[in-house]
C-alpha cells in the first residue's frame, strides 16, 4: 500500500546538529524542507555526546536564538591545558586569537534546535527510516522511507541532504557505496567515565604521559568527564571503579584528580573517515555522513555545522535564484576545512597518545614537538586557531 | 714504542666546523686545546656538504670573523617556498621571524675556520686517527691515537670533546657502547646532483608532489644542487640524465627546472639519532657525534655549532673556574633544543615527503597540513621559527 507522496523542497534526513540547524538556514530564506529521523525525539534529546563548540558555532547559534543557553548552561573554556612529563603548559585562547570555546554538550544543542524548530513550524517526523534515495540526477529527487507504523514514506524535493551520520543511508547514492572513502583506524580507542565529582580542573587537561594520554574534562559542576587511551577491543566493565581511578590518577603526573561514583564508562573508536563525494547531483552530504573525526581535536559537531553553513548558502542559490555555482563548489569548499580539521584531529591525536609502533626515538620526538610548541607563540597561537576554530566562510 | 704524552686542557677529536668552532670559542677564553682529525686538511676542504646556515650560526661566524666571506660568497635568503598542488606557498622568513638563513656551503664554513685557526697557532693535527678514549671518570682522560706515520699518540687532557662525527670514537666511553641511542631510520632517501646550470629559482623549494618529494636549491650562479625522494636502495648510476630531469620536472609542477650537465650524483640515507648519554664525567659530545638528523630541516651543521656554544661555555666555567655546574647541565639543555630540532627535521620530512606505509587519507591529510601551515600566519611563522633557527641560548 502506497501513499501520496509529501512534496518539499529539500529533504533532509537525520535530524542532528546538522540537519536541524539546516533546516532552520533554510526556512530564514524562505525555503521549506522536510526533516525525518528514524530515532524518537526523547532517543536524540538523551543521547549524550560530548561538546566543544568553536567560537563561530557559538556565534551561529547565538544568530539563531539571541537567548542561547549556550551562554547560560554551556561554559565558555579559554584555554586548555597540554600536560607533558609533569608539567602543564596553558595555551590562552583569547590571548592568542582572541577567541574562545563553549562546553556545551551536544544533546543540549539538540534540544534547543529541537524546540525552536518544532515552535517554527518545522515539518519534523521522527521514527522513520529512510532506506533509500533515488533520481538525484534529475531535478526531481526523492527520499524512500519508512514510518513507525511500517507504511513507507515518499518525499519529492528539489534537493536530499544526508545529515544522517556515520551509517548514512543517502551516502551510498552519492558515492555509490556505502563504504566509498578515504579511511584510517587508530590502534587504540578512548575509555571514557562519567563520574559524580567535582571538577578537578578548570578548563580541560590533555596530558601526554608516559602511561599513556588522559582528557580531563567536565560536564557540570557536579559531574565529570574523563577518558584515558585504551586499547581498541577493551571491555568497559573489565575495570573496578578503583583500576579505573588509579589509571587516570597515573596518566596526569602533576594533578591529583577528584574521585567520585562512576555512573557511565564507554569505549569510543577513533577512526578518521571523508566520503569520496560530498555532493552528486541533487544530493550532498554534511556531518557525519561526509566525514568521522576522532575526538581528540573536538571537531566534530562544528565541522558539520561548517558544512552547513556552505550548505544552506548554496541551495539558496540553486533553489532561490537557479544559481548553481555555489553548489558546484560545495563539494571543494567544504573540503578545504575538512582536511584540514582532519589534520588537527590527527596532529592532536598523534602529539598526545602513546602509539604502539612507536619506538624511544619517536616518544623523545613527541616530547620535542610538545615543547616546541608550548615554547612558541606561534605554535600556541597555531593550535588555539584550529581548536578555537578556522573563521566560517 | 711508546712516545711521551702531548698535555693540553682540552683534546677534541674531529676538525669538523664544531670542533674548529669549539677550539677558538676555548681559545677565546685562554684555554688551550689540541684538535686532530684522521683526515688530511685538503680532504676536510674537500668534503662537499650542503650548507644552510641559521641566523644564531652567522651571527656566530660573524662575531669570530667580522670579515666572514659567509656575507660576500654566501647568499642570504629571506625565505623558502612551499610547493603543493601545483601552487608555490613563500614563507616570508624576515616578515614573519625577522631573521634570514645563509646558503653558504660547510666545505666553506671548514675552509674559513681552518685558516683561522692555522693563523692562530691552534694545535691542529691531521692524519691522526683516535682509537679510544680512557679516564673520563677521572681528571685526567687522555685520547690515544695513531698518526700518519703509525705512531701512537696520547693526549692528555683535563677534558675530552667528541666532535667525531656520526662514527665517533669517542661515543663508545660515554654511552658504552657504539650504537647507544634513539635511532630512527626512513623508508627513503635522497638522489642529490650537482649540475652546470643556471639557477631555477632565487630560493630552495621544497615541493610535495604525487610523484615524490624534490628540492631544488643552489649552489653558485653556475652550479645547481637538486634532490628528489628516491628507495633507500637506489643506485646513483642507474639513471639516465635525461631520466633524472623528467623525474625532478614531474615533482615541481608548476616549474620549470633549467637543465644542464650532471656532474655529481649521490645518494643520502635518511636517519636520525640520538646518543643515550652526550657527556660523562670529563667527555663530551658535539655535532654528528651526538645526533643525525635528517637533512630536510638543514639543521645537521646549525645544531652541532648549538652544542658548543653550551659546551663552550660549560668548559671555561669547568676548566677556568672550578665550576661544574654547568658542564652537569649541559646534556639536558642540549638535549632541549637537539629533541625540538629532531622534531622540525621529522616535522619537514613527513609533511613534504610520500611515505610509503601510507594510504590515501594520509596523502590528503598531509595536504590539509601543508594547507593549515601555509594559510595561517601563526603556522608559517612556527615553520619559520624553527627554519631559521631558535635563539641560541
Amino acid at each position: 500500500m502506497s501513499t501520496e507522496p509529501i512534496r518539499t523542497r529539500v529533504a533532509i534526513v537525520g535530524a542532528g546538529p546538522a540537519g536541524l540547524i539546516l533546516s532552520h538556514l533554510l526556512a530564514d530564506a524562505g525555503i521549506e524542507s522536510v526533516v525525518i529521523d528514524q530515532r524518537s525525539r526523547e532517543e536524540i534529546e538523551s543521547t549524550i555526546r560530548a561538546g566543544i563548540l568553536e567560537q563561530g558555532t557559538v556565534d551561529l547559534l547565538t544568530a539563531i536564538d539571541p537567548n542561547t543557553r549556550v551562554h547560560t548552561v554551556g561554559d565558555r573554556h579559554d584555554g586548555i591545558e597540554l600536560r607533558f612529563q609533569g608539567e602543564g603548559h596553558r595555551i590562552d585562547f583569547p590571548g592568542l586569537v582572541g577567541r574562545s570555546v563553549w562546553l556545551y554538550p551536544q544533546h543540549e544543542v539538540l534540544k534547543d534546535m529541537l524546540a525552536l524548530r518544532v515552535a517554527s513550524g518545522q515539518d519534523l517526523r521522527f521514527g522513520v527510516t529512510a532506506s533509500r534515495v533515488e533520481g538525484i540526477d534529475t531535478d526531481r529527487p526523492r527520499v524512500i522511507a519508512t514510518d513507525a507504523d511500517g507504511s513507507e514514506l515518499i518525499i519529492d524535493a528539489d534537493f536530499v541532504v544526508g545529515a544522517d551520520g556515520s551509517r548514512s543511508v543517502v551516502r551510498p547514492a552519492i558515492t555509490g557505496d556505502s563504504r566509498s572513502g578515504y579511511f584510517r583506524e587508530y590502534p587504540f580507542a578512548w575509555f571514557g567515565i562519567l563520574c559524580e565529582a567535582p571538577a578537578s580542573a578548570d578548563e580541560l587537561i590533555y596530558s601526554n604521559s608516559d602511561n599513556g594520554f588522559a582528557l580531563i574534562s567536565q560536564r557540570s559542576p557536579e559531574v565529570q568527564r574523563m577518558y584515558f587511551q585504551c586499547e581498541p577491543d577493551a571491555d568497559p566493565l573489565a575495570m573496578s571503579e578503583a583500576e579505573i581511578w588509579e589509571t587516570l590518577q597515573s596518566r596526569v603526573p602533576g594533578t591529583t584528580l577528584k574521585e567520585g561514583p562512576i555512573f557511565q564508562r564507554d569505549v569510543l573508536r577513533f577512526r578518521s573517515f571523508v566520503a569520496h563525494e560530498l555532493r552528486r547531483g541533487r544530493a550532498a552530504l554534511v556531518g557525519d555522513a561526509a566525514h568521522t573525526v576522532p575526538p581528540t581535536g573536538a571537531k566534530g559537531m562544528n565541522l558539520a555545522i561548517a558544512d552547513v553553513v556552505l550548505l544552506s548558502r548554496a541551495l539558496r542559490a540553486l533553489l532561490g535564484e537557479g544559481d548553481d555555482r555555489l553548489i558546484d563548489g560545495y563539494a571543494e569548499l567544504a573540503l578545504k576545512r575538512i582536511w584540514k580539521a582532519q589534520h588537527f584531529s590527527w596532529w592532536m591525536t598523534s602529539m598526545l597518545h602513546q602509539l604502539p609502533e612507536s619506538g624511544e626515538f619517536d616518544r623523545r620526538r613527541q616530547l620535542g614537538e610538545l615543547r616546541s610548541v608550548t615554547d612558541s607563540e606561534a605554535g600556541r597561537t597555531y593550535l588555539a586557531e584550529a581548536y578555537t576554530g578556522w573563521p566560517l566562510n
